[in-house]
């Protein structure tokens, strides 16, 4: 590594390269370009991180990152509030809010029971779910979590849990993604896809 | 792009995307990690840069980046301060620090003279150097520009000017690379590297 003939640099380098995927070389590069600018626009940029971490929580309802106690999605009177999709993690809301294509509200995991990583359903927000599922104006819960072994691991003791209250629990479709070959899937997609086959119908509606 | 839920993470991935080859996909994700740790890491990451603007400074003598006055290389009685190494970049010097190779000091001209980018000599801190040679203590100049041709019409500039004052003025050797294939170099470097070929004594002396 090069000589960084300052402390300041020094700590700003330390400090960016503490981030995934950053390493001391890109870091290096990054703080002089923010040497470039205007103490305003740096003071702007410094400002960002410290403000996001002091004003940002959790939604109340859903465990959504929000500005406010409730997340713009729980608060909006133009979602469906009978239908819940259960994701791991906040990207995921972010993704499915992407598609367009889903107009009910969210329920944030945590994560995904993992024995291997020693996560047990109580370090999860599974509970909250649940008095969700109990308040009774649930009619649906969707089940939008990775086909991997934890997720299924997850998806299982959700179900289970969930039943009981007679609400419908619905996974995602699995499938060969749009645009994919049949030739390069995998055999347990492939199978699926068979298995869990569409009329044809619902496909044309799309 | 992703949907993304609030404000304060809009302005966070605003501001990390605004970095240089960080995208908005990769800024959420650096975004997301620092909201991960605790609100002290956060203080000290976003500190670290503000910090670094308001305290940074050049050196009064050489416009190295430095903490104070004058740069730690500057304020070094140990170094050769009958030699002055001038470099286009901040970068050059670490870089060249972390040879651990050279003992003098350095000038940093802050660019290379582009009438295509409508860099002129006036833009650089090229009237700095010509003040410090003419001081009188300088015996030898080391021009350590890029070979482009932009370093080239730097580096004749600055010969012309610097010559009348009688101090020697001499580049960094263009050569094939260590572990570099002959085959592989290209025509100019290896003309160049033959025509000036050194004793084979100081090769082994290395």
């Amino acid at each position: 590594m090069q000589n960084i003939p300052s402390r300041l640099i020094e700590e700003a380098v330390d400090q960016m390269s503490s981030l995934p995927g950053i390493g001391r070389k890109t870091a290096l590069r990054l703080v002089l370009e923010l040497i470039r600018r205007t103490p305003q626009e740096v003071e702007r940029f410094s400002n960002s991180f410290s403000n996001l971490r002091e004003g940002i929580r959790y939604c109340e309802k859903c465990h959504n990152l929000s500005d406010n106690p409730l997340c713009n999605i729980c608060a909006s009177p133009h979602r469906d509030h009978q239908t819940i999709c259960v994701v791991a993690d906040i990207r995921d809301v972010m993704a499915i809010e992407g598609t367009g294509q889903y107009q009910g509200l969210y329920h944030v995991l945590g994560g995904l029971i993992s024995p291997m990583d020693g996560i047990a359903p109580s370090d999860l927000f599974i509970d909250a779910l649940i008095a969700r599922v109990n308040e009774g104006h649930v009619t649906e819960i969707i089940l939008a979590l990775s086909a991997s072994m934890e997720g299924e691991t997850t998806g299982f003791y959700l179900y289970k849990k969930i039943q009981p209250a007679g609400v419908r629990v619905s996974a995602i479709a699995r499938g060969i993604s749009v645009g994919g070959e049949l030739e390069y899937t995998d055999e347990i997609t492939l199978g699926r896809s068979i298995r869990q086959r569409t009329p044809f119908e619902s496909v044309m509606k799309k």
